[in-house]
């Protein structure tokens, strides 16, 4: 999907909503688990109770590669299934990957669509530890996109990405050098909703990239301080809440109340976007 | 497995060598091709060549997973295959993960086994960009390894591990750090054998931990410079090989040179540890 596309897609849905797929199958409602693939027909019913107000789905690859080639499978399936609704929906892999070269087009090719596979995503999330050529190979896809991790939600971000090295954090050096390796229409960061002050440094240095954020809800992010901080004229955000929707119920009615959860963070952020 | 079974395994065979699979299907011998699983096939008769010579194997995640489902059921095949040798095998799964704590934990739960799958390696490589909580779930596991990401063998190394903070590289930030998260028995380190004259400061941080060092053969390393550098008196090093040996002949004859290969290097390697 092209940025601009992006773009519409969120003007039209007056969302910049994404829906974290990790459907963790201890979790999952109990009538479904006679379902032939409980997984998918989960994943099927959570979109379609809440693709009006979602601009993106991101299936965590941990959550169905824990089941093997069976989790894969589900996973293609739900991959089919987002790639049916004709271009309205934009994809991202959960998935961290980053290795050397070689074999980060494997990779790429894995998420990117080739014909041994059907899963086709927009785009996918890259580690960064290894450098440049392990996240260009991402880059060669057209209309595609790597995300890359720079500042991240959890307690152990602090751990390497806030070491300073010559006035500036690592996350910051990771913004800089790999700003260089793409562009705004074929990169994005993810940054922790949970260090939304830090937003606003973030924008300095990547005024014009989409920012992907998670946290919001049940990791305890503020969706209002990741609008404030790091909202620009092209939106450039993307929020993710997982947990608190997927699993807003637990019962028969955990797809009706999945849809009163994305739709009101939808109206939260159609203020927020001034639309 | 244990460090003291990987240690006698390492007399027994008098050898250090780890097989990567990275086994690329663009690569492989044409005659295979007519194959139910030609993945499946490939890797079986490298095993088979190999295993007097290897102390280890290690799967490329992503020359398995770019097929989708299909890569990921001859992986389950291949690691079936290779238990079957009876705990003979120190087992890697190449995949560089690494996220959030709850998703890290099913990471784990992918590669050292569980009801829904069976994947059941010794060892996970890890990648460290976000830090303690995404590498410590790894570590719950009896007999269980973590091999995480210090010093890789590409050039985009160069880009963040070598930065400096307070007088340290960052790749000396990650062995100090998560040093203190597990200890020599459940953790090792990736260390590159392209910056073999860097392993010596690398034992001064971790004069106990195994490290595991690909960059051997196709990538340029020298197997005689990480010895130097690298052993300890528990031997203390694992040194991949991958494309060397499995891609030594392209025709019907691969797995007697691949076996060639891996003994070649065994040889080496029997000197290296004066047994």
């Amino acid at each position: 999907m092209k940025r601009e596309e992006l773009f519409n897609l969120m003007v039209e849905k007056k969302s910049f909503l994404c829906v974290g797929l990790d459907s963790d199958i201890s979790k999952l409602p109990k009538h479904l688990m006679d379902c032939e693939d409980p997984v998918f027909e989960f994943n099927k019913q959570i979109i379609d109770a809440t693709i009006d107000f979602a601009v993106a789905y991101k299936p965590n690859l941990a959550f169905y590669e824990s089941r093997g080639a069976k989790g894969w499978q589900s996973l293609e399936k739900i991959i089919e299934y987002l790639n049916k609704t004709g271009g309205k929906i934009f994809t991202i892999a959960d998935a961290k990957r980053g290795d050397i070269g070689n074999t980060s087009k494997l990779y790429a090719k894995s998420f990117f669509g080739n014909k041994d596979t059907s899963l086709n995503y927009d785009a996918v999330t890259v580690a960064p530890y290894m450098g440049e050529d392990s996240v260009t190979p991402f880059l060669e896809y057209k209309n595609k996109w790597v995300i890359l991790l720079a500042l991240t939600s959890n307690k152990g971000a602090e751990d390497f990405q806030m070491l300073e090295s010559g006035g500036k954090k690592i996350f910051a050096h990771v913004l800089e050098r790999s700003k260089q390796w793409g562009n705004a229409d074929n990169m994005m960061y993810v940054v922790g909703a949970t260090q939304a002050d830090m937003l606003a440094d973030i924008r300095k240095i990547v005024p014009d990239h989409f920012l992907l954020v998670p946290g919001i809800g049940a990791q305890g992010g503020s969706l209002e301080e990741a609008a404030k901080y790091g909202l620009n004229d092209q939106f450039g955000l993307i929020v993710n809440a997982s947990r608190s929707i997927l699993f807003a119920s637990g019962e028969k009615d955990f797809a009706l109340k999945a849809k009163d959860e994305a739709w009101k963070i939808q109206k939260e952020m159609k203020k927020l976007m001034k639309l």
